[in-house]
């Protein structure tokens, strides 16, 4: 298959879970297209979709999600932990397999025609998808979000790819996207000092000096009552998920803080699990070969 | 497909190039069955192949590999670290997906049955396939191996399952046998101490006290320098991998010694990597489901 792409949503609700059960059905009941994983987290306020399927289709699990989403999100009675800019904050669309990048800049294209048109939303493309270089680095286009936005027109700098010039009054603006996989993983720290989940970010992170396509930010996790570095690892075949780890784990000791687990939030790639097995059990030679489901189709049937 | 099996035939030579790629050869000329792995190794003289498929063609590429070998390998030529029972030293069928254990059962006997006929072997069922309960144990069925056995008669509790009741004179005899699957490891230790690679491999086995189901043995590598802790993990659902692989550290940090590196002999499952991650990257609640490549046959071309 050459049209095959993977789709994540992120939506601006992680506490009603019927809100998030009525999203993932949406989705759901779009024939060829697979619910990979789906996560809600309180504290971010966010829900993470992860949709695999052919382009078209996938393109409209995830409209149907959307159109969910602006009809039960309202961002007046929203505060969250991250920055956001909609009810349907991102959609993102990256290729699987043989898919050439242009057909997910064609697919975030189409859903952004569709944002606009069906739901009032004004879309933003981003990364691939962007119309203008300023517009390709997602915290750019998200900005201050939708408090910033909600009372002003969207012109000039601030006027949006497609949709009206102005915010949903209750669900925002939504950034559309084309971009290579991203790994999203959130480290738990048996802590509640956020200084030192910051300071482990920012340790780690390539802005600061960290590695290469590393994202990190402290949040506090106040249903927890402990804090958590949220990291983004956006060159996962250059930067190895146990590197990053081990690079945490260095931090965390030098403020004695132990880690309490780490949350992988959507989906890997069995070359991730492949990598990791290398380094912590020494196995240098292991080829992807050696992995026996490569060889029967088992594996695919999950559903 | 509910009679995919593996094969994991072991031959008594790991030297010869000509002849390893050879038996390679024979077995991978046989249609509908893939050669997942193979390697030879020149202190353990042994070669293990890795074939998948369906039952009755894995059986005809695994008889197409043994009557290689048999033409080609000479035991009384032979001198190899591991106890050896003939050329074609063990023949296991093990269960894939749905597979029932009685077919793996039911092809180790017909294997058995045109080995004794077409190449002249004594055979000898073992594990699953074991016509005996005293015949379950490869161990014992292998005993001290072909050269004990090649002067006498095979009779009384020597008889073979099928088979001339005398080895034959240049490859011995097999044992054929059915089994859950396994992982085989080589922990090599950067040191020529033969006592210490038997030390820690006491102290992981089950025999000595150790992991249950853990077979090791301490060997030394004359063509490589240094010594070597070989494992077998029988019940690898149950045992997995990175705990062998800690206590295994945590025994060679007893005598100093540093580990150089693994090596995984045949194939292992995608579970075992997952085990794995959620070790040693702290990702406790990873799903399989979470594996992208589970979702698209691309891993199925590997061919």
């Amino acid at each position: 298959m050459e049209d095959l792409v993977q789709c994540v949503p992120n939506f601006s609700e992680g506490r009603d879970r019927t809100t998030l059960e009525a999203i993932v059905a949406a989705a759901r009941a779009v024939p060829e297209v697979w619910v990979v994983d789906w996560s809600g987290d309180p504290d971010h306020h966010r829900m993470v979709l992860t949709l695999v399927g052919p382009a078209a289709a996938t393109r409209d699990a995830a409209l149907a999600a959307a159109a969910e989403a602006v009809r039960r999100i309202d961002l007046t009675q929203h505060s969250g932990q991250n920055p956001r800019l909609g009810a349907v904050d991102v959609v993102p669309f990256v290729p699987l397999g043989a898919t050439p990048m242009e057909l997910c800049i064609r697919t975030a294209r189409e859903f952004g025609a569709r944002a606009a048109a069906d739901l009032n939303l004004p879309v933003y493309f981003y990364e691939e998808a962007a119309t203008r270089p300023e517009r390709r680095n997602l915290a750019l286009v998200r900005g201050a979000g939708f408090d910033s936005l909600r009372h002003v027109p969207l012109t000039a700098e601030r006027a949006p790819d497609l949709g009206p010039s102005h915010v949903h009054p209750t669900a925002g603006a939504v950034a559309v996207g084309a971009r290579g996989r991203l790994l999203a993983i959130n480290i738990n720290l048996r802590s509640d000092d956020l200084d030192v989940a910051r300071a482990i970010a920012r340790a780690v992170r390539e802005r600061d000096g960290g590695l290469r396509g590393v994202r990190a930010l402290g949040l506090r996790l106040p249903s927890r009552g402990h804090v958590q570095v949220s990291i983004n690892v956006t060159e996962p075949d250059r930067v190895p998920l146990y590197r990053v780890l081990e690079l945490v784990r260095a931090e965390a000791r030098r403020w004695d803080v132990p880690i309490s687990g780490t949350e992988l939030i959507g989906a890997l790639r069995l070359s991730d699990l492949l990598e990791t097995a290398r380094y912590s059990l020494g196995l240098h030679d292991l080829r992807e070969g050696q992995v026996l489901d490569n060889w029967f189709s088992e594996r695919l049937n999950l559903e």
